[in-house]
């Protein structure tokens, strides 16, 4: 899926009419989020370790060429230049955990033009997914302040290998668990779960369920209440806790009707069996509002199970991602589209304690600013080998947990957050304007 | 990634305490959609062909067990048994492309109670995501009202896989042409693509690069026409289209701005330039209600470009969608939480001249009904073999154009929709009532 040909046909277009010209000078692309989604104050940057690996490995095979000569109407010239195309340019990149705002590059590729372009594609794909993804989960973490949150999206996401980045990315931002036990073992995940009703069901009565599941996990008991009656299931759950004499860890899980008035009598009845230290557990079509609103209301709940609102970002399935040319051949370029206007030149973003600054990518940094932008790539080759993909989710999730700490107040409120705004830097603002000029002008070679 | 472990880990548990009990008794689970997004008046099926790739699949490699038993507490045992496991069962389904409604079953299995369980979650994530997208895009093609749609979404899809599956199912419900090129090879599309804003800014001058792309693609000229100026760029199209003397096909692609006003600027200058064969295409975050828009407000637009908003189902990214034991061992069961409660017992779908109606699978058809749920697999191998991948979708797109032929007007409108609702056949109702009078008095076994 992730060969060099799951691209748009407008790419390989472009790469064929730049090589037929020899138009392979230097280009610099820049991979953005335009604007933020009203419900988001901060994005969390995710997706690198998937896009370097496509970049290693960029290669048309045999069969790919034959069929651009074949059926898309390539020349034989094309197709051996296209061919003999590797990935050899430098990309600077904000490492995935971090913490980014609208107008910051997250990606910048400096490559010869043709290869820049081919890339576009894959990479806003892999980055705006993840970005998308490692941002809600991050206000589904913050929303429920220290409580344990499960990623139970597997079923619902929007394929398998957006379950697969889906328990990824939750795990980056603080997620403890996920339900999906292939994503688990490939990112050293715990796997989380119990029963469904389904299990409930199969056996003459609820009791007989619970009976035969403690038997059989009696290290992962919890069982699952509302199968039939909630209030009758908490009670059959006590009954077989004492019955069995089962020892902790053990807990009871509400997945339907009012969750908060529930958890408080699941609470109420536990304590008074004797039983505090089981754990409530609840889940169904849950989202971070709901998890605040929990939360808020004193809710005696251990942990939440978070399913398809955070796998597919329901509220913002998407970011407004753009990947525009910056400069090429030395030259500044910029688009002056209406609501599209772009930024020209390589940069860099400096967060500083005044915020975030965008600058030329070598002018001297504002004063205590640290850069976001490092190299992660150089004449094709990561500057580092590539971490262990378990390795990876631990390194991101350290930079997440440090960022979020520093992260305004304003940018983590889960119901009206307020994105602070990146400033662009003296220096870059003349390069626009000088921009734009020999654009209107007719002549933005003069840039 | 779609290896018998790419599942939740409490499917794992149940299957392993079903497999120790000897609770290999034939169950059915229905799957099928609780209720539609309040923007939907119906539903596209989509996702089965990938669905019984997977069942045709299934197993647990070694690696995989080793993992059960050494990581998540599964004994020898178990995994010995997990590992035997191939899928065995009977599946029923309604075949892709066809409409369906909330409440009908889209699939149903018939299996050994622990294959049936563990082969839920994958089951649920294709049929699913597949669902939501065709049905989602078949909006899009309605509101085209015969225009050209083109799938541009693969830079926002939900990861690489999923912008292949988006290419295969805007494809079933009448999409022209796709971006994306990988998908169009694997699925019979025609690509579809010429230039990107990057191509004109890497020229010296809009008009050397409207000439460098008609020489080098004189058969796929669009010109993308909104880079600096839109009514500049409509102009310096025509100068070019003169000055080279192109041949149609020929085109102008408007990305940005009022794009009603805008077409009907380009078409008339295009016009009076003599240029009426020079096609006016449009995108930028376009959805069904946008094309609507433009369509009944007779902007003279040949063809759509339609991205993110339906590669990720921006309104409804999900849907609410459930798989359910409805049958274990000969004796029907259902599920009573608030709001999630199921229909016991396996089931047919009849369309009739009076709508849907849901009955129990075996009972005698409605006058005229046709049964929408087909045998596709028996004792876990299919009914007829797996069609090539671009067979499928001719059959599916075919089955699609039937159905919304006979589909309610009131269901097909894209502002405000409403679907059909399938009526419970007396039958089925009645063993409703019993399943839960037996639930409900404490021996389910006598349901």
């Amino acid at each position: 899926m992730t060969g060099a040909l799951a691209t748009d046909l407008y790419e390989l277009n472009m790469a064929a009419s730049y090589l037929r010209r020899g138009m392979t000078g230097v280009a610099t692309f820049s991979l953005f989020v335009r604007r933020l989604p009203a419900s988001r104050g901060f994005l969390v940057a995710a997706g690198l370790e998937p896009a370097l690996a496509f970049l290693e490995a960029f290669r048309f095979e045999t069969d790919e060429l034959a069929h651009l000569r074949d059926e898309l109407g390539f020349t034989q010239d094309d197709t051996d230049a296209l061919g003999a195309l590797r990935f050899t340019g430098d990309v600077w990149a904000v490492p995935e955990g971090r913490v980014v705002y609208a107008g910051e590059p997250l990606l910048e590729v400096t490559a010869p033009l043709p290869e820049g372009q081919l890339v576009e594609t894959l990479l806003l794909n892999q980055l705006t997914f993840h970005t998308t993804v490692a941002s809600k989960a991050a206000r589904c973490v913050i929303a429920a302040a220290g409580r344990d949150v499960v990623d139970f999206s597997f079923r619902r996401t929007q394929g398998a290998d957006a379950a697969d980045a889906v328990a990824r990315d939750s795990a980056v931002v603080g997620f403890t668990a996920t339900s999906n036990v292939a994503a688990a073992r490939r990112y050293g995940l715990r796997a989380a779960g119990t029963m469904a009703h389904s299990y409930i069901e199969a056996f003459p009565s609820e009791a007989d369920a619970f009976r035969a599941f403690a038997e059989d996990f009696p290290h992962r008991t919890t069982f699952l209440v509302d199968t039939y009656d909630t209030v009758g299931g908490i009670r059959t759950a006590i009954d077989v806790i004492g019955e069995l004499g089962l020892e902790p860890p053990l807990g009871i899980r509400l997945d339907s009707g009012d969750l908060g008035a529930l958890s408080e009598q699941a609470r109420a009845m536990l304590d008074d069996a004797g039983l505090p230290h089981v754990r409530v557990f609840v889940s169904g079509g849950l989202d971070e509002v709901d998890i605040d609103d929990l939360v808020r209301a004193g809710a005696p709940i251990d942990a939440f199970g978070v399913g398809t609102r955070m796998g597919v970002s329901a509220d913002a399935p998407f970011l407004d991602t753009a990947y525009k040319l910056a400069e090429y051949d030395g030259r500044p370029v910029m688009k002056l589209s209406p609501d599209k206007i772009s930024v020209p030149g390589a940069k860099q973003v400096y967060r500083t304690g005044e915020g975030d600054v965008v600058t030329i990518r070598d002018e001297a940094p504002p004063d205590g600013g640290e850069p976001l932008l490092v190299r992660v790539m150089k004449n094709g080759a990561r500057t580092a080998p590539a971490p262990e993909a378990r390795d990876a989710v631990v390194a991101a999730r350290a930079r997440f947990e440090a960022d979020l700490a520093g992260m305004p107040e304003d940018a983590r409120d889960v119901r009206a957050p307020r994105a602070p705004v990146a400033r662009l830097s003296d220096r870059l603002q003349a390069l626009a304007v000088e921009a734009r000029t020999a654009v209107l002008s007719g002549d933005p070679s003069e840039a």
